[in-house]
């Protein structure tokens, strides 16, 4: 056995062990399991990743991640901004059949560079991405929230699964060490049963035009951008979906929100009596954190959401160990490693499409004062 | 000028100069000035104190306390055990004549041993004590929440105001230097403008038996009992009074918290634009902390409420620098000063009132899904 081969396949046997034990737990949650695509090839070659949407987060986080991946390139871009094509064909000698804009994308058909493609555009856009890349028998990798409906969301699950391919939502704090030491301490019961999580992702947002302030591309506020990390976080802990939501929402800017919420406090209620209470906003910056508050004590992670620096703490003095990753490596290995291995993804669409339903349910829930359930 | 003399009013200007500047800061939200008692003694001798109510509070905080203040001194108990009292006067050295019961305490009207009546029972017999005592004469503490509804702490302003008395609600926190810090913070814009707070103080309860999980007797759950805690903090640093409210509840244990609350959340929305985020709950151990998320960073303590150990840090890195007290020491401390001195207390009956009002208006936002306004 070749050294690659052998590095590759003890890096894959430790991934899913460690993933396939929250895939289990969650499986009876899920309505339907993803379909897996069972590669009949195992390829030594990493696989190749086409990136849409060449914003702040595939210039900074995404491109420079696929650099450091073992079973992942980067194969291609597609924008609709000449000059960034212009720069990333210089920075990462990308050739220029592997350059597409939103109008060509569907060639993608022709091009076995491409294994993977990656939708990092605006969340009102992920369905259209999605099912272009799916239609040109791609797996697509898509960023959270998945999309702005349910509706779009069940149409992204059928093409994907229609061409045969698996479709994996961008959840990198699932892949991240000191979450999985978390979800470890709960679901052992360390500390007890877990009863209580606190969770809150929020940032002071700048610029007023920008389009996470639009509700016809962003689908909603800080809820949709940042507070889905605590539902994450929230369903991690609990092992579980929330059942019921309540939710209360708060503008004290009219002006600059008039799209979208300023800030938004939910409740998740789960089936095993778990409540979840989270926090989202774009007024300050600094609201970083899940705790889980058990029968024999709490742990929790300040800074939680973070690309790097995420520390946990424990109640009894004990420490947190986990290693500092890069989120969005582990994230696209994880899933090329799907791909070559025929593993079903633990960040399945039906994952992605249940969060929406769930922060749909939020937004009912804080127009009506009512608790919404989720079935 | 002898020594004893000397330190009291080095203590007494200390008191009066940190509590000065929070009060001026309210003074216009209260809706009626507390009626301050202009004292025309200066008594060099400690108020005698009468502590109503000997139950677990009185014993291992308030008792031990008295016997660190320089202004007080415990002169008198009432109680409607008979043991308790046997304890009380051989531990204390209270005298036969200063020990009553419910039925009794009317009779304090002739004991000039006692000056100020301490009320430690029941939430809902703080006005049956509070009134008994002010028309026997006596100033009044009434620990917190001032009573169970507006009308009840509206009567107990009007008796202690027409026995010419002063009243004071037992906020300890109030005088307590880490409190007193974050306060300062805030109200100097030392972080910029504060826009969020997020405040949280639960326990898991234990005996279902207890009065606290009785309405009658508690009338409500943890909002009433810890929840006030955040509230109290949320006016500090916001120097305001909030002037509408929401609010989510959440039950997992019908049986246990058949009669109140078993978890609230709930925003506090203040007129210069902050909101605050709480939540309490008598489910799990470990809540317990006060943030503040202002323009260039945050603040907070956790823990925030216990008696000792609060801890405080600032998102700059600057320490917290305050120093450890005994709450019940100062807080008596002050009320004794107030009384000496004519000042009147920084935390009045009108202010206890006006929690109340922001607790009931919190469980109709509850009940109704809609955001209360509060006058």
């Amino acid at each position: 056995m070749p050294d690659q081969s052998r590095r590759d396949f003890i890096k894959t046997a430790a991934i899913t062990a460690a993933g396939a034990p929250y895939l289990n737990a969650l499986a009876p949650a899920l309505g339907t399991a993803a379909a897996p695509h069972i590669a009949t090839r195992r390829q030594a070659k990493p696989l190749g990743f086409a990136v849409v949407g060449l914003g702040s987060l595939a210039t900074n986080q995404i491109a420079p991640a696929l650099q450091k991946t073992k079973n992942c390139r980067l194969a291609a871009i597609v924008t609709g901004t000449p000059a960034k094509a212009v720069k990333w064909k210089a920075q990462y000698d990308i050739p220029d059949r592997n350059i597409y804009d939103y109008a060509t994308m569907h060639r993608m058909a022709d091009n076995p560079d491409i294994d993977v493609v990656y939708v990092v555009t605006p969340n009102a856009l992920h369905a259209e991405h999605t099912i272009a890349a799916a239609k040109a028998g791609k797996h697509v990798l898509c960023e959270k929230p998945m999309e702005v409906s349910s509706e779009k969301c069940q149409a992204m699950i059928a093409a994907v699964k229609a061409a045969g391919r698996q479709l994996a939502i961008g959840y990198r704090c699932r892949f991240e060490p000191h979450h999985r030491e978390l979800e470890r301490i709960a679901h052992e019961r360390e500390l007890g049963d877990v009863r209580i999580i606190e969770s809150g992702f929020g940032f002071q947002i700048g610029d007023p035009t920008q389009w996470r302030l639009k509700r016809a591309l962003a689908g909603g506020g800080p809820l949709m951008d940042v507070g889905i990390y605590s539902i994450q976080s929230a369903e991690m802990l609990a092992g579980e979906y929330p059942i019921a939501v309540s939710a209360m929402q708060s503008k004290t800017d009219p002006v600059k929100f008039k799209d979208v919420e300023e800030t938004m406090t939910f409740e998740l209620k789960f089936a095993n009596k778990i409540s979840a209470y989270c926090s989202t906003t774009y007024k300050v910056n600094g609201i970083n954190r899940t705790t889980a508050f058990a029968e024999r004590g709490s742990f929790g992670l300040t800074p939680a959401f973070n690309y790097d620096g995420i520390k946990g703490w424990r109640s009894d003095g004990k420490e947190i160990v986990a290693n500092e990753v890069d989120q969005f490596m582990t994230e696209m290995d994880d899933f090329a490693s799907c791909i070559m291995s025929g593993r079903p993804t633990s960040v399945p669409g039906e994952m992605g499409l249940r969060d929406v339903r769930t922060m749909m349910a939020i937004y009912e829930a804080a127009r009506t004062g009512k608790t919404i359930q989720l079935g």
